[in-house]
């Protein structure tokens, strides 16, 4: 069944506009009766009816509550190392799949990005990947992207209570057994762009109280790095 | 350091021709003296040193035995339904990465790519791709491609002794938590094509006598599939 995201839904009758209008308008062509799946990007579902189709709008009516696919037991934030162009959307798609709650694109020494081309990323180019990914996936809850920062000021905003890991090369001497799982329930996990992290980066991260983890004993790609560190934390910690 | 592939290598001074000499003479323009690593493909691997540079091929000597990063425990055979084009060769990559012996691109009730398409493929193009990946990603083995092949051959075709395991949807009511590692040190894992396995092959797979698991409470797209349950049961089985 279709999933309508409507970030401002409550359970009652909605009016939705503009893109997630004309793609039940215009590309699924639905009618008044239909049934959609109604899901407000902060873990609430609906199945609801579409009520009228107007020209640019949709009304929707019959709310009735729907229950979630379960959230992970660790609200994670993936730090993620700017990678060129598509790439970041796949890292954003797939995280988003994997239950991530917020993905920082992070600028570090062997980021390849220019800074005048990175200064006009807007985060909502990924947002909307974001959105994309929870309908295809089933996932209720959109994770928020933050703008793009210097790993600096990542670590100085994340939360003091959050968890720090960093992903390092295979056989790095400070790579630890993966941790348990934080009591605060809380994560950040930071992945290095296509050239990894600096040795000053480690060690600052480090010093900020950072596990360091490996992802095995090969070398990854950078955009499958996330999916596979994600899926080895949900092993150790659970998520099924 | 730039890594060589050369299939026949036994140790001894070595001539390699073709397009791996090509990229040492035109793209990487080295120079008699310079040191490279060479690898089989099967696991060996040795740091060499140019002796010769010619017109269309390479003098290779100076052969010291090194180390290879190890294998994993077990021999896995991913038996992944044959996606839409470059996608396939994004698996081969990353399973590569994450350490199968085998691949085999299988033909299933919901693989989208036309009989005539996939009647042509050569695996020799996936191979390709491996050694490629396995250069970039340090590894001296070169997981085997098999022609692509109907299911039901394939069943047929597996060695009785590995342990059979297919990825499921979520929820799927026959799914069990990860297996133990196969006391016979193989195993073959399915994992479908975008529209996923039918009723009818997740029957015969587990009639077979494989095991279903999942990959989470969430729907992931193909490609990522195979990343998700590759590291997912390394982290049962152990591999650091």
């Amino acid at each position: 069944m279709h999933r309508v995201y409507a970030p401002d839904a409550t359970g009652v009758p909605l009016r939705v506009a503009g893109g997630e209008a004309h793609h039940l308008i215009d590309v699924l062509r639905l009618r008044p009766g239909a049934a959609v799946i109604v899901f407000d990007g902060a873990g609430r579902e609906w199945q609801a009816t579409i009520a009228a189709v107007n020209r640019r709008d949709v009304d929707l009516d019959a709310f009735e509550p729907r229950v979630s696919v379960p959230e992970p037991p660790v609200a994670i934030t993936l730090a993620m190392g700017l990678l060129k162009g598509d790439r970041m959307s796949d890292v954003v798609r797939d995280a988003t799949m994997l239950g991530v709650a917020a993905v920082v694109p992070v600028i570090s020494t062997h980021v390849v990005v220019a800074e005048r081309v990175w200064r006009a990323l807007e985060p909502d180019r990924w947002t909307r990947v974001a959105v994309a990914s929870a309908k295809q996936s089933g996932r209720s809850v959109v994770p928020r992207i933050w703008p793009v920062a210097r790993l600096d000021d990542v670590l100085t905003a994340t939360p003091p209570d959050a968890a720090r890991l960093v992903a390092v090369e295979p056989h790095h001497p400070l790579a630890s057994a993966p941790v348990a799982r934080p009591p605060g329930g809380r994560a950040t996990v930071f992945v290095g762009p296509e050239g990894g992290w600096s040795d000053a980066e480690v060690a600052a991260l480090i010093e900020s109280g950072a596990r360091a983890v490996t992802l095995g004993p090969r070398t990854l790609r950078a955009e499958v790095a996330p999916v596979v560190v994600l899926t080895a934390l949900w092993s150790a910690w659970g998520w099924t």
